[in-house]
């Protein structure tokens, strides 16, 4: 079923406008009688709808009781993400909502070439939270993942853990020049339905001691084989295999997917 | 072992300058003593390397006898790009090649808004094998994946499997609306080592007549879940799946794991 974000979504029939009819009749290309799920960025909620009329400027659109929105994120995935050049971290936080992630923590390392004081810290953050907030709505993702103040390496490590299930939380530091492979401990992680939390460097990598400063507090150091990726593609690397993974899972263990129409 | 890429790799020490002592000294932090693996993206061949001294503009290093490059893509996979517009193929060709992609094909859709004659299309072509060279540079791969000419979708779908081992190989592709999920299909293909191809529209998605052109070619029509990937994100998510899982399928006839707890 085509999902549609719709601002202020509310139960009654309405005529839509702007960007907002645009999106419906000229991207999603919906036609009279055509059914499809509307849910509201803001609010996590969502609820059945019709287009009952579509002309030059508008559409009209009939919506149902609101509910609350099924697309939500599979699992509790955390990234930290080293805080890279330009607008690095701005594609990190946009492919880590597409694909599921919970909380992005943007972390200082001893390579990260930029360096933010208090007030562009939080100013980032602010940034981050309108790009994670629009690539929800883009995705049709109910939810937008939490973003942290950046904050320094060794805090993240602790912060992306520090919740109710902390202790359960499976941790995982890609590292390029560790020798065992993510896949055994991430997909043991996923069966059993543990919180999981990856933690990534800049593009200079991280530092030995970044390194062996996650393995004391608990995070397997791991690799993703020997060809090194850029630091921007990590995220959607491993996210992207965190998602494929969950749908064998589905397979698996049967339940039936909410969605009819979308798998 | 840190993998560097040294342009004219032959046996024998050499001083090196320029961008490729930069590299090696200010990014890679090599110093005297150090040992790594030199490659030279050209020719895929590589050589055990030893830096013998640094000093402010130069490196020397001792190159050992040549060898076939080993860092090769672990499986034959095809990606075709829906033509997408701005520079969302450029990301896409960078991240397949350091994902492992053995070929790119660039479809022209129904739904992609560009348009490329004849030259222009030769351009791109030519434009995309110097960005996949340059990210096989950067990730340490040994061979560049094969860019075809863009061509009409249903060329594509054909060109993608018209190889040697045309009839084995597991073909995907992917669409939003699907209901089956790429997950089991493409680990079978993976666990019986079968070339694999996947195929993904541009923003607009593929029309339905396209994606029954696919189906009728023997391609499986499968979802990666309900949250709609941006076009430039689905390459990287996809074959970071595949990339995760082969150091699974590794793992299973490798040492046993040498992790203890569950982390």
């Amino acid at each position: 079923m085509t999902r549609a974000p719709i601002p202020d979504l509310a139960p009654g029939e309405r005529r839509l406008e702007g960007a907002v009819a645009h999106y419906l009749a000229r991207v999603l290309r919906l036609r009279a009688g055509d059914a499809f799920v509307a849910f509201d960025p803001a609010t996590a909620r969502e609820a059945a709808a019709v287009t009952v009329w579509t002309d030059q400027d508008s559409i009209t659109v009939r919506f149902g009781p609101l509910r609350a929105g099924l697309a939500r994120a599979a699992h509790e995935l955390t990234w930290i993400q080293g805080l890279a050049k330009a607008d690095k971290c701005d594609a990190v936080v946009r492919d880590a909502t597409e694909l599921g992630a919970a909380r992005v923590l943007v972390a200082f390392t001893r390579r990260s070439v930029v360096k933010l004081d208090a007030t562009r810290a939080i100013e980032r953050q602010a940034r981050w939270e309108r790009i994670a907030s629009e690539a929800a709505r883009q995705c049709g993702r109910s939810e937008v993942p939490l973003i942290d103040v950046p904050c320094p390496w060794s805090e993240a490590l602790v912060r992306a853990v520090d919740a109710d299930r902390g202790p359960e939380c499976a941790r995982f530091c890609l590292w390029e020049q560790a020798t065992d492979p993510l896949a055994p401990p991430l997909f043991e992680a996923l069966e059993r339905g543990a919180p999981i939390a990856f933690a990534c460097g800049a593009e200079g990598g991280l530092e030995v001691g970044e390194v062996d400063e996650a393995r004391s507090a608990g995070w397997f150091v791991v690799s993703l084989g020997p060809l090194v990726l850029r630091t921007e593609t990590v995220a959607a690397a491993v996210l992207g295999a965190v998602r494929v993974w969950t749908g064998l899972q589905r397979r698996k263990t049967g339940p039936p997917l909410p969605f009819s129409g979308s798998g």
